[in-house]
């Protein structure tokens, strides 16, 4: 299944051949709630084995439209984690010392170690997409960029870090009943900058961006996910199941230790008598 | 309840006064389960307040011996935070980076900004234990660092971020239990290292260590809490209770918003047709 939503070669980069509706023939969320659980247990139990033997680590990186739910999937799917071991990184307007550096430098500061998981929040691919899409870089330029992202990732895994890039993928339409629902709860409209809006009409203009991010940067090693976004639930279980897989196939094991010194330390200590 | 546990005066700062197998009355875990998952359920409101107001902050810093329970109580209790505005931080042997600085540098680095919650597993005060203990600093640099540490706290707190200081209290034949446990799971045994075993004999060096940096630092504002720590669900349900109250009594709000300007621009954006 998950299959589907991977992008790892140039043949299927076009966003018009992913439907932000599907649910992969799932009928709704009651179907999938009991694997749910038993997913994120599983994941509790490949994190610990995953910080324990410091073998590999793993970044997970969201990018998607405003509304598409970077915030919530994170929430959903990885708060259960243990904190020591995970974080989630947002990426924001750079600060001044930030845009002072090249454009991978913050995001580089903060990729995990082996041992740990990063959900990232945005990510320097908006340094080829917002800069790109207001025309403050020209295509010579991105496609620079995109050759240096490349490089960086491949970098990252052959360091034993597993990339999963993951694409949120909505509907324009969806996106503004998102945003007048948001006017209607107190509790969800400070989240949101009224320029924000000004944003959707460079729609078209973002998916061209990221198709282009896409059709570079994804590669068997470290693929690209259009996950459909339309419905949250499915959202979450997608991206749960694609976190879970990758976990999966590490290979984790706890670290063997060398029994022999605790046994002796052990003597000793109740020896001592405290 | 709580004032049993908040040291605030120099009156009271023995540890021989306080039990670690203290259960205040409760039989079990089964009386506690419904209210525990309540308070969680709270906690997570008043996080989604903090991060929206950012008008306040929160650093719960975790100090105790080996087998205290650090890791697990960050887990237990704070693991379902979003993860956005929450980070536990963990504060091991300094890097000769972090040695060449002051002894607070680390930790500023990493304190909690307004709106965000912190964990520290183990902290700054460790620069007037395990030193001490060891006699790599005199009595009086201990002094002196316990001033600068309670300057550095009052810094914080005028700055908005709530400090919540909590001991975890075991016993020395709990922490021996705990050590043999561990050399029976695999899963367990990785977190451990045969040397901290040697620590054990300075158990009563660290008790006093522990009172003097309560004495110096335990305040109205910025207490310590006294967590008894044998009963791991009583020592996760009082630092839930700990953490609740202290977030609840913040009296948090989402922002208000100028609705006008928001209703204007999601006029012009459907007039736009996407």
């Amino acid at each position: 299944m998950l299959d589907n939503y991977r992008l790892n070669d140039k043949s299927r980069i076009s966003l018009a051949d992913f439907d932000p509706e599907d649910t992969a023939g799932i009928a709704s969320k009651d179907e999938i709630e009991a694997e749910f659980e038993a997913l994120k247990e599983k994941l509790t139990e490949h994190q610990e084995k995953l910080f324990a033997g410091k073998t590999n680590g793993l970044l997970i990186l969201f990018q998607g439209m405003d509304c598409s739910g970077k915030d919530g999937v994170i929430k959903k799917v990885l708060a259960g984690l243990n904190p020591q071991g995970f974080r989630a990184e947002s990426f924001k307007k750079p600060t001044a010392d930030e845009a002072a550096h090249d454009f991978l430098w913050r995001a580089h500061k903060v990729a995990p170690a082996l041992g740990e998981i990063a959900a990232f929040n945005r990510s320097y691919y908006e340094e080829v997409l917002i800069t790109r899409v207001h025309e403050r870089i020209d295509g010579k330029e991105a496609g620079r960029r995109l050759k240096h992202i490349g490089h960086f990732e491949k970098m990252l895994s052959d360091g034993g870090i597993t990339l999963i890039k993951i694409f949120l993928h909505i509907s324009p339409e969806f996106q503004l009943r998102k945003i007048k629902e948001r006017m209607e709860k107190p509790e969800k409209l400070w989240k949101f900058d009224p320029s924000d809006l000004e944003e959707r009409k460079y729609w078209k203009a973002y998916a061209k961006a990221y198709e282009q991010a896409f059709k570079a940067t994804a590669t068997k090693r470290n693929p690209w996910y259009i996950v459909p976004a339309n419905n949250r639930w499915f959202r979450d279980y997608l991206v749960l199941r694609i976190v879970e897989s990758a976990l999966g196939s590490m290979d984790l094991a706890y670290p063997e230790v060398d029994m022999s010194q605790f046994r002796a330390a052990a003597d000793i200590d109740e020896t001592a008598g405290l």
